[in-house]
């Protein structure tokens, strides 16, 4: 099984062999990364938002796997120029949100509605 | 250790508990994800993109480990919603990246420069 | 009244008075004017999309108004340092646009919904 | 010469004659307009940033005067559906740039460098 820590690696080295390490800056793979998050917002919008993502058609759920696919690869091409641990960093940013949107207070409201993050 | 797994279950309940499945769709969680990498970018926007990360101020390395945790944490909520296994979505697209950019051919070609993901 | 042009003039001091035009290099203010598109997506991210705008809350309201205001500033401040005509490049892709979705062809085509720009 | 008031009315004539205009809410247009402000991201994503954009290819050129169109047309469409002034609120957002950010604290702050909108 694949773990995050071996795709990390392999990024690395699909990186290396293709002497690309000079482009893949902090800024440059955030900035990456936000256009696959874009690619994947074109997937849906104009989409009600209200069907059945089984209902999609077949080349829009492959198009959805590999845009999440791409964002995964650079966040974690990210996490390796930076040194940041993503599992880590995601374990401490949901003790933060549970802190800041207690279930009694946010159950409901409006204005903080659905953020899991924030 | 946390795993992706556990983190996926941790977000569903945290969702459930606050009511805020109705929310998040395929689309509107799209949207969230792509806002998170806007504020990831953010944090770069005015660099030059050459100084190392160790050397950012605190303040920046953390708000840059949140954006990254944000971005994990949305793109594991909406993998939850859709059924899409990003480890094995990551696995397939590494696949295909190595048959689009071959070594030989992309080795400093201007054009494909730095796509990790395309 | 204030015309494109007049706001361009109006940018270009700004910046000069700051001494901010080393920072406004055509990337990075395509990172900025992104970032400010995610903060328009932010407000609406989880809307249902039916509800007109007139019935947003005034708060809201004003918040859209200035995420308007914040892209066109950085589109304008983009369009001076790389010497776009946005006007003249808005005209050139209506009529591309005219010819790539055909009144006969692309009403009701589902998969060309909604394509003002491509 | 063609004005942005001419502009909203062509683009609002396109819409209506493709059957469009139930897409068109504020919330998929502002998705619209973020995947437009990504493309163009896009296009510099490697690049270093201090290449003037003369320099650039004349393929690079065009493609970036045409998400510029795509931008400003998803903009005028946006500001169409919700009754928005694009002028009037860039002039207002100017005017409040300008208190936010007065000439002499803002010159050579870090923190605050390059917004010409914030």
């Amino acid at each position: 099984m694949t773990t995050l820590q071996q795709l990390i690696s392999d990024l690395e080295r699909f990186a290396t062999e293709r002497d690309w390490q000079p482009f893949h800056t902090p800024k440059n793979l955030a900035m990456a990364l936000s256009v696959e998050a874009a690619e994947l917002v074109e997937i849906f919008q104009w989409e009600d938002g209200q069907r059945p993502f089984a209902d999609y058609d077949l080349a829009q759920q492959t198009a959805t796997r590999h845009e999440v696919a791409d964002i995964l690869l650079y966040l974690l091409r990210f996490c390796s120029v930076t040194g940041i641990d993503p599992l880590a960093a995601a374990v401490e940013k949901m003790r933060l949100n549970a802190e800041k949107y207690p279930v009694e207070t946010a159950k409901g409201r409006a204005k903080q509605v659905g953020n899991v993050a924030d």
